[in-house]
């Protein structure tokens, strides 16, 4: 085992109820897995959903299975371009943040909160955790050693057993670091 | 002196040549000053083009002054959604990079060459070079204490007298920092 983790870039996307994703795409709609992420269970879905902002409009997919809240995760470039400033936040903690509203084939749903830039993060296991000497909710910082070099600091360490190891960015943040095909980071605490 | 170095963002831009600015805007046109720059004799035109790449368009404002050669300068989010594959590179290093189609109101010119992402940098003087202890073509890392904080690895120091201390990132480099308002760096080495 060694000590580089696989960085991924996550494009804007947008996870939903299903009661958002019955009023998006019909009564009895499910989501369609078109590509199984790297945290397992956690899938990229068919269905995509237009996001509507104050001052513009993009197409995110959704991520699938479907949670507890709606949440939408952009960069800040997105953000901008919609017109909404959003704070970064982990995945999860959404309260007092600006909702968008969200366009699908069948109807529409505006989101009272919910739109997040995401907080950089490394999914692990409680093994991998043991192996780097972190614990869960514990700050870091990660070397990319990419086309642009780049020291993150802030990333959050998030472990369960449910995980698989790899680091997520958001786009600005891969476009950044020039993080172009598979690229490996390691932690420098 | 305080060894701290303002960290500037940089929008896409356009830097024109006499000529092309005149296809663009007309027979004698001259560029107007919108807004100074923090290097001196650079400032913001009112002049606005449009970018025309394989897959989209966008708009661009022109720096001035007239300089010998067409240059834009994209985030990579830019090129992104442009469709061209820009290479990290410094300013007027342009050998054998994509071109774009520049649109102004009374014409238009396609460039050969000349799309960049620009190579992350600080502008000084020979006396801030030496405050700091580097010198130009040097290649060094910066600290941002902003919102996500981070290391910026791979940038060039430049060292002119014409120049004035400032740090140039681009929108991704800022967003992925969170570098809202006014933000200072230290030099890491």
């Amino acid at each position: 085992m060694e000590k580089k983790i696989l960085i991924e870039t996550s494009a804007r996307h947008v996870h939903v109820t299903k009661e958002t994703l019955e009023t998006l795409f019909g009564k009895g709609a499910e989501l369609h897995n078109k590509k199984d992420l790297s945290q397992p269970g956690q899938f990229a879905c068919e269905e995509k959903v237009t996001l509507v902002g104050p001052k513009g409009q993009t197409t995110a997919s959704i991520l699938g299975p479907c949670r507890p809240a709606d949440q939408v995760e952009l960069s800040l470039t997105d953000a901008r371009a919609l017109g909404v400033s959003v704070p970064v936040r982990e995945s999860g903690d959404i309260a007092g943040t600006p909702g968008l509203k969200l366009v699908g084939p069948a109807g529409e749903v505006t989101m009272k909160e919910g739109a997040i830039a995401a907080k950089r993060h490394i999914h692990m296991t409680p093994e991998d955790a043991a192996f780097f000497g972190v614990s869960d909710k514990q700050i870091v910082s990660v070397k990319a050693n990419t086309g642009r070099s780049l020291i993150f600091g802030d990333v959050v360490v998030r472990v369960s057993p449910k995980f698989a190891l790899a680091m997520h960015i958001d786009t600005d943040e891969s476009n950044a670091a020039a993080a172009l095909g598979t690229v490996y980071g390691e932690i420098v605490k």
